[in-house]
């Protein structure tokens, strides 16, 4: 089963930024790189049913959307910079409303969040501290979406409430890249899958 | 419920190192990093209720221990850069078999993992694929001992193994931090805690 999470990036910046200062001018992109790396890795090894997608909603240049695909990526690492470099790359490409390929299974588009969850299939579940207790969900074909540390603004969530269940991981409030772990821990004990199964 | 995390860092090194090559020359300090901003951070706060363990193992002045106390941190975020720049400064300091204090709530000292199972107190938990389905095992006091990508040597393994009971997340494996987040997780749905009451 296919599991996709999207992240709403309300600052992070759409143009290459200091890889030495991910947390400060690069607008929280280390928040980014995190959400993307629990997204992706387990030990020794890519998730190769995960998909994710960033929302950059920060300057100059806003929207873009980065499009990461388990099964088709290579050379890429867990640790913050290797991902901040990768996005960097993909911020040097000029963009257009189609998906350009900037590496193995990394693209990126002008698209915005109406757009991106339109061509999204599957089920959509908002993670939300006030949502249903994701204990007594079903969740299959899922797409996750979450706000980063700022949470997900009036306009974006009116959007995402059109389409989506509101879910919630418990009475704490976790950080984005923490909750894509519980969410695959949850699921990969559901689904009771094995490391070969999804690598 | 106090939680205490060790992680047993085989290569990491053992003075002031490159923030730029953290997963490199510094002898996957990312993990260490990974490590250390799971068991301390939720979203917009530090977990009280935790400490935080790791043995450094790595060249060319092995064996350094840091300790860090979630009470007492200040000033500490939740990126890979910003906690390395905490280890290196630990780094720099003279050390002795004592807990030398290098910031608020960061600690190091000359300990290796003899040494450090003595001073801990509490029940000893160790991490590996073939332990104890977690969801079987009573938890309570846990010092929890996980390894790093390398995993954990024999001599560590056999002095873990005089105190520890071995147990599993389950079929896959999970990078460190994963594991970490995962286990405050369960503790926190186990526990029914509160944002307030560990922040």
């Amino acid at each position: 089963m296919k599991r996709v999470f999207v992240l709403i990036a309300n600052k992070a910046v759409t143009k290459p930024f200091n890889l030495n200062d991910l947390a400060g001018s690069a607008g929280r992109m280390d928040i980014v790189c995190r959400f993307i790396s629990q997204s992706l890795f387990i030990s020794h090894g890519v998730r190769k049913n995960s998909e994710v997608y960033v929302i950059l909603k920060g300057e100059p240049d806003p929207l873009k959307t980065l499009k990461i695909i388990g099964s088709e990526v290579r050379y890429l690492a867990p640790d913050e910079r290797n991902i901040g470099g990768m996005i960097k790359k993909a911020l040097k490409e000029g963009v257009d409303k189609k998906w350009k390929k900037v590496s193995h299974g990394v693209y990126i588009s002008r698209k915005g969040l109406v757009e991106l969850l339109e061509e999204l299939g599957g089920n959509f579940y908002y993670l939300r501290e006030d949502g249903k207790d994701i204990t007594t969900v079903h969740i299959s074909d899922p797409v996750f979406i979450l706000g980063d540390h700022l949470g997900v603004s009036e306009e974006d969530e009116r959007v995402i409430m059109k389409k989506a269940e509101k879910i919630s991981l418990g009475k704490i409030s976790y950080q984005a890249d923490q909750c894509v772990t519980i969410l695959n821990y949850i699921l990969d004990k559901r689904l009771n899958n094995s490391q070969r199964e999804i690598t």
